[in-house]
């Protein structure tokens, strides 16, 4: 029997997570929730029931995982440990700071119901999490650098559109190639904010802006931009619309590291993505491991998990006598 | 308490393990064991023993993992079950075509005893293996390609050495850059083996030998190098020595797949490793999961187990708060 999948909010991640169902033939979507009036959200896939988020106590038994396509600052904390309650549940959650509360609240919630639930998954948290960890367990003698991009940031985008004067704008983090190259030498050298990472930034005005207010206002901003090289381009929304409407994301995760009675041997491991979508990448992951959710809760384990305590095998279909003979 | 470490047989392989423990605080060398007289081992390590592996058996209670480190094609089929009766046990068997059967000689040895037997770990099979399966789960509407190098192939620097007229060599399997560039554009490629890798040999002959027979033999060797564009060097033995002692290794994994509804979105997913000392960093792998190893029978677990069936967090000596704090 498939695994019944439940999507909790149907924006660009439940989307994603839409089309992910649709790759996997061992899972099937059977409803969408939603905080809006469900006669006003169309989704793609055939025969998925659209639901008011009110009535799901009601698909308790006929849900196998949740998936809960909230954001991490206000709905994910209080819909996880919610909903952990009823259902075996995954999140993106990555606000870093605070996962350790975010995994104490769902794993009493989880534990208390006998169900599973996985948090921070996607690819950072998520899959950068768990390469980070691979490569400080095998050359603990060593340095990890995570840098990200080319790639949109949503956070650093909204904050240009709250500037004074800007219609629309969009921002790109991008790796210093310096950096890099001196990261994947080996060398472990100490680098600042300032090294790691260029933000470009695309702007439409509003009609009559001062231009150089705007770049002004946005490079000084603190946290986002003051610690950064910012550039401002200044465009007009057709160009917005036409080149930058993707998505796009990415980033490296690199790890160097000493080996040898005397530490005379340096070893650089690498993990990089390249994404044409963001949400589409994340909602892969949370699918994947909606499949070890289910697997583990049969297997009679509860409480909150993460990346970290997930058997690799538990995220495929194929078996286990299959993955040793093709992907070992 | 330290994590009791025996190694069985003291090559490269050996040696490496040796440096791992050192620099893994939570582990401790106890004894290394060999099939030579053990007056003639000189160890590194300062209060571990020397023991013919005639008195293995002796210390069972005393070690509570034993690396093996033996080879692939005779040492490990027999070792590995015969060990797995006495202690947890760990391998880096690589012949990829019979894992199977050594999978289930172990499991059944391992078994019968309520040990955890660890095979086929390091880095191909091993941490590439395990970003197959990473892959493969999250996109597996994609494809999958491994590339090694730039690095010493010891089987193909063992079949130069046995060519007449060659008093020594070492051979270098290298990715090709275009391969590697049409992989990473996400284009799916099909590429022969010939498009994916070069050889390079660099050859002392014995005094009188014919260099052209020479390259002739090498170039048309079947398996090892007929279906593979092969330069061949003639240098010095002096050269051989100052610029071509080191064991360096590394390669590729690079999987690329589709999101979307309509399969609109590419991504692509890459691990790479550059190692200055091949026996090294898999020594550094085998003695990461040695721990986990460890974990995994305290907690009731028995049997055969790879890289699949390992959570990463055992692998660490971090405690589950501190890699969530930290590394998440």
């Amino acid at each position: 029997m498939s695994i019944r999948i439940g999507i909790l909010g149907y924006g660009n991640l439940g989307r994603g997570v839409e089309c992910a169902v649709k790759h996997n033939e061992d899972e099937e979507l059977v409803a969408v929730f939603t905080r809006r009036d469900p006669s006003t959200v169309k989704i793609l896939t055939e025969g998925a029931a659209v639901v008011n988020v009110a009535d799901i106590e009601q698909w308790k038994d006929k849900i196998d995982v949740l998936i809960i396509c909230g954001g991490s600052a206000t709905d994910l904390p209080e819909m996880t440990p919610k909903y952990a309650k009823m259902f075996n549940v995954i999140d993106s959650f990555d606000t870093h700071a605070n996962i350790p509360t975010h995994f104490a609240n769902v794993d009493a919630a989880a534990k208390e119901a006998g169900k599973i639930a996985m948090i921070s998954l996607g690819w950072d948290p998520g899959m950068f999490s768990v390469s980070r960890l691979y490569a400080n367990a095998i050359l603990n003698n060593g340095k990890t650098y995570t840098f990200w991009g080319k790639g949109v940031s949503q956070g650093h985008s909204d904050a240009i559109r709250r500037v004074p004067g800007v219609k629309d704008g969009k921002q790109y983090t991008i790796p210093v190639p310096e950096a890099l190259e001196a990261v994947r030498s080996g060398a472990n050298p100490d680098l600042t904010t300032r090294q790691k990472h260029t933000r470009e930034c695309f702007v439409v005005l509003e009609e009559g802006a001062d231009p150089a207010k705007v770049e002004e206002a946005i490079k000084t901003m603190p946290n986002y931009f003051a610690d950064y090289d910012t550039t401002v381009h200044f465009i007009s929304e057709e160009e917005l619309l036409r080149d930058h409407s993707g998505i796009p994301h990415g980033g490296f995760v690199i790890h160097s590291g000493k080996t040898g009675w005397n530490d005379e041997n340096t070893h650089v491991i690498e993990y990089s993505l390249k994404l044409d979508s963001n949400p589409e990448f994340t909602s892969s992951v949370l699918v994947a491991f909606a499949r070890a959710a289910v697997r583990m809760q049969k297997e009679g384990m509860t409480g909150c998990k993460t990346i970290f305590d997930v058997p690799p095998a538990y995220l495929t279909s194929m078996s286990a006598e299959e993955i040793r003979a093709h992907l070992l």
